[in-house]
């Protein structure tokens, strides 16, 4: 790369998985909207058409900064990458449907079924051995590049590229915590008539494992906003609260009305940072899932998202065929942490990395989530302190849950991996035939991406 | 306070020491160029007329934002505080000439005296006592407000207040690491010809204590500054370096050529990050001292200290007599701080806390420096790391002598005092009745300000 | 000290609190039948003439190998001490009377009443003075004593004497463990029918604070007994269980039926290991307290301890009127970790010292109880590991309610004080109004004791 | 296994190595000389002949307690396995040769090249992925089992093992830490004249990395040794010392005189507690291989190996034949070990494992050697403390560097294994040019040994 004028050239970004229909474009819009950074992009895919078609629709996106190109050898896309860009999933949508629906028949229902529980584990069962593909090529060829995982489960995935590459500067970004803090704007606004702050303005102190963040504290200016939140949920508890309307949730599968936030804080204190879908796959509160009406929220089937894949295959074609992409605010924070990676900004925001003491009663080395300092060439989390206690047996057995995922991909062995699968909270009110025959219902289901396990 | 458009009005800051000639007027200047805060400042001293005449300089600064009023009582100076300004002078210039000097017939100088060794171990045995009762202060009028320490020894300072009120919200803010940071900068320009870049753009790694930092890593953009600099010593090893011409230092007692900290970085291949004559106190090579014409940098004596202040005091009659204050840049950080603190911005800078694990392989509770987050009602270390290897037995010790000396002063016992006054680096030459002559010398040089201690 | 052939002699004790008509007896007693150790023992006591009964007393047991010595001076006591035992009752039983009794006309009940809740802070508020000066003397007179502390509330206490003089080698020694230990053994009786095993033989894993301990881990050879503790509760749950007798409890105090114990087990799925009269004071499950009959324990009345001082000092008096003294076992283990730390022995066995990695989720500085070795001049605890997620808030609480204790006590200021008393979470159920007038009564009830802190 | 009258029967031992003829015969004497222990041991060995052998030998031992049984499966050997025992030979002394004598034609000499440097990296190259089929066993076949492990680089086989399968319930065990216990025994002697105090005796704490272990402390009874060894070694310096006459070094390749142990106590005020073969390869004081007759010690060539596998060859064929095997006092501590574990008696001594916080300034996870407590069921570290600051560089290279060839044999690409190899310190002098030659040269000899890794 090249510094000129307050600016960087010729940055090269390896995007694996680079032949998506969703965060791929979503990298583009960003990329192009910034002023300040140039390069290429290498698209890399299982699905060479898929990253050849991108390269297409990335090409025609509005400005010049930035080029994208499709290659097929991961030896081309990875050396002198400056940024590797991790979004891949797993197996299809076929698999996926295994990994949430596969239980219901049990009386057991996920709603989202890509982080937690049976079908995150059978997930991270898929993925951790590409990751690890991936770690050993960014070991080979850009050992010193920065590593953005978006692929969940996100803290599976991060474990399992510092497992296999202990050097490795690679953190996880997710954007789950900004919806709290909106909705702590949203609170402001109501209950104090503090309007129009920004998500960003609300000062977050972010601990937990991906999906299962908490703040334990939230500052507005020198505002304490748990109290305000707690006021603020003593008036939506019942009703819910959402900005675009009560029923929203009903019409849109990702959203909710808050309710199992709310709820969370009444138990425990502190604020539950993830979206509800999220936050109910971890809790023993099983009518948040069973129950999920009264929540007011759905559970996302995987019939949802294959019609929606349908659409954005459309989208792709329409792309392809010249449709102009309009610049959008995305929300997202990608190339703006690549731009405080390169020094052109400093900037404080919520990762996923291994834990080196930055919460100090979670073990070491277990993948957790909290803020970290983006500067000049350095990543550094901050010191965000103990998990409260309070939330502690969760947060602690969410984090032990992932590292036994992680152990039984590691092994290889089928074996071991049902002896992690059968210990799984949400799989505990079943009985050990149930789990056997589970178990072996979702091996068979998606066998044909576990060929590297040994019976 | 009071929040509005933007700004914060009705802060109130409680500065003990207030009556200074020095500090008090730079913040003072630096509160007068803040633009978005405004509110009292209330000024206590020993010496009430110093804080009144105080009182007159800072009402008569430009602007009108701020308002000053000496106080008596630290009841009426701490209630309601949203800052505590600490900037105490611990006893009289007397008393400084012994800690400094009593060493000199045993053929052991001190460049600063103030920090560490014996002169630093006599300034903390008069400081902690006065350190303790404005924590007990604070806890009793203002516990949740921000307390800013400046007063040396730092560390200690720092340990004292948090050792008597544990929930204290105090660090210690000092400017020496700036002074390597501009360093840097010269080298970036000497050796890469890129000019003007502010020492705010380098982005360090700061470990270690109290004037006794080092930077373990150093990046501009992409580039690491340490093969930079490497390249810049091979230049100015034996020349020195200064941008004020190298005879500078032979007039500014606090110049110097750099040389010192050209000498440890090749000795240790880290980057000490104070000025020479504070890192020459740390340090076993002892000829930094003893010749320290050689490398470049003076001793300061008291007795110039004492020819100071008679100018300061005549620059205060002038103020007090009207004369005009221009403002001008300080270069010091507190002001900015405090706007993070208060949600104005988002800053990250070094300061001095006890460790809880910022600095993964020092003790817990030594008070250590390193970067922090400085945000809406919060400060929070960042992960800072280990000490390096290299370094590590120079700092663990520091930072040991650091906890001695508190454990010293905070047992008000004169004969465990002497103990750990005996157990000093500084010190090890000496033979044990040499080590106690020395002390009842410098016991009785300040009994003045050690009437608590015990027999 | 003299070692010949295998034996020490000329040891000097110096026993704080040496007027004891309890301890002071069964210490003298397990020195008697020590066969490897003689010399002094310094007994020292506010009550002079106590001291010296049991200087007569002392002299008059079997035995030879010990002399006994009632001193008044804390120097003569000190100085050149091999170890010290601290063993004070800190006030009379008057003023426990209002620790435990004061709170019952707002209906909260205390079992004990020394050591967590409103009776063991205002227990605390008396003794950690007492303690400060004990770590003085030490500091001044013998500080590489050996210091044994008996006083509760015990991790107070330990904690007290480390702040104030932080390099003391001193643990905390209770026995309430071992009871859980011999009901470990009897479940082993009972449902497996192996006999006779010791309770030093069941190797448990102790974490946990003082009074709240638990075993997170327990095993008699090779077999793991949470298994058949799981048995043992699902025969005894509602009977209870006792050795003597299931309405034992009902005439002994101290007795009981292990049913909270039990409970603990089924609610946490680790063992609670102090008794029940302890373990109860810690829980949120009121009825422990207010139903204790149900759970089969009763809570010992502060005028049953009047009554039992009578008997002790009738007991007192006829020792000194030439009543022989009976050797007998008496379960302690203080003698034994004299004999190991001499190097006679090695022993493994719980104490309580501040945490310094020891329990790794609980915050460093925390006085913790678990299992350390005893060997020739070294103390060293072992890595006991995490505290379990289910139990790790109770226990948190408890570390954290000990540590404020500490700071109400150190800043000897009563409004802090009061913060502090007012956030336990045994008086949760309190307004304000009536915290404030609960603590003006314990304050006014043992004021004799507090003229130390200011108002 | 079965208990029954205070001992076990029915043991299974497996034996991986197991046709080893040297600790296989040592395992033999020590399991034969124990009274409560009884059962089976399965030979496991990649030469099965050899473990055929051994099985002959071992069923002609003395008493009747243990059976000898070589086998093909791991399955057999592995399943139900109560103890699996580790002391493989990692190729052949052909490759060792290698390691050992590669350097010389550079000037780099080793004296033992098993443990750190070029012959410890690449030794390790070999072990690790052996460790990790191991370790994969005893996860499928045995999860349970306690894993001893003799082979080296013992720090570097730990943590494969340890990272292959994160629970398993491994340690290393090495007496090299015995011989500096009997060093200081014979201090005791020559300068306080207290004569046979058996090694065990000597309460030491051990902190460091196999092979370069120190005491930070040691105390007879309640004599601190280190002042007792100063005196010691002002009085043997220059002579060195040795039971067996100051000669025997040059007879004996494994003796030495202590001149290296001393020197370094003078260097950094700690006893280094290995022999000094092993410690003089962790040293940058490089005239102690170079120079090493000096300090009296001698380099051992793997010729001498070979010839000594030739005696053990001829042995073995003897004691096929018949010829009876006298048991001896070997001086390990495996089968005490095994005796703890099982319950029959509690232990303390010096173990290899990851760090988890028992010395608290070396990196969490990397292995180090220090006190642990063997006990029914459990083995538990002590909490050892800090690397004392002099030694700290020191042990923390040697720690990293471990580190560094675990991951570079996790890895199994041989071009990341280089840039580790090209990093170790005992490499320091090479150019880059010889280093490549040289690592080219060392793969090319050991090949046979490393199809694994990819080019």
């Amino acid at each position: 790369m090249i510094y000129e004028n307050n600016s960087v050239k010729e940055l090269k970004i390896a995007y694996v998985g680079g032949g998506s229909r969703g965060w791929a474009w979503t990298l583009m819009n960003d990329l192009a909207k910034t002023r300040d950074m140039s390069g290429t992009v290498y698209l890399y895919d299982i699905d060479f058409k898929a990253a050849q078609n991108n390269e297409v629709i990335g090409n025609q996106f509005p400005g010049d900064n930035w080029n994208y190109k499709a290659v097929k050898a991961a030896e081309e896309v990875m050396t002198g990458a400056d940024f590797v860009i991790v979004s891949i999933l797993p197996g299809t949508f076929d698999e996926m449907e295994s990994d949430v629906h596969a239980t219901e028949k049990y009386g057991i229902y996920q709603s989202v079924g890509d982080t937690a529980g049976e079908g995150g584990f059978f997930r991270a069962l898929r993925t951790v051995p590409m990751m690890r593909e991936i770690a050993a090529n960014v070991r080979r060829y850009c050992p010193h590049a920065w590593v953005i995982n978006y692929t969940n489960p996100m803290a599976v995935c991060i474990g399992a590229l510092y497992r296999e590459f202990p050097e490795i500067r690679a953190y996880g970004c997710c954007h789950e915590v900004f919806g709290t803090q909106s909705l702590l704007s949203n609170a402001l606004e109501e209950m104090e008539g503090i309007a129009d702050v920004s998500r960003q303005d609300i000062a977050v102190n972010v601990v937990g494992v991906n999906h299962f963040t908490w703040f334990s504290s939230a500052y507005y200016r020198n505002k304490d906003i748990f109290e305000v939140y707690a006021r603020f949920i003593d008036k939506y508890y019942d009703s819910g609260y959402s900005k675009k309307g009560l029923d929203h949730w009903k019409k849109d599968t990702f959203a909710n009305n808050a309710r199992v936030r709310m709820d969370l804080f009444r138990c425990f204190g502190y604020i539950a940072a993830a979206g509800d879908r999220h936050l109910a796959e971890f809790m023993d509160f099983e009518d948040y899932l069973i129950d999920c009406k009264k929540w007011m929220f759905g559970l996302t089937p995987v019939s949802w998202r294959k019609e929606n894949l349908k659409e954005r295959l459309a989208r792709s074609e329409r792309l392809l065929s010249g449709e102009a992409w309009t610049l959008r605010e995305s929300g997202e924070e990608g190339t703006l942490q690549m731009r405080a990676l390169l020094g052109l900004d400093t900037m404080v925001t919520n990762i996923n990395m291994p834990n080196r003491g930055q919460i100090s009663n979670l073990p070491y080395g277990a993948v957790v989530e909290c803020n970290a300092v983006f500067r000049d060439g350095s990543l550094t989390p901050v010191m965000a302190g103990e998990i409260p206690e309070s939330i502690y047996p969760l947060i602690s057995r969410a984090g032990r849950e992932n590292e036994a995922t992680l152990d039984a991909a590691f092994s290889l062995d089928l074996g071991y991996a049902y002896e992690k699968f059968a210990e799984l909270n949400m799989l505990k009110s079943l009985k050990t035939e149930e789990k056997q025959e589970l178990f072996e219902t979702m091996y068979r289901n998606t066998e044909g991406y576990l060929g590297v396990y040994k019976k």
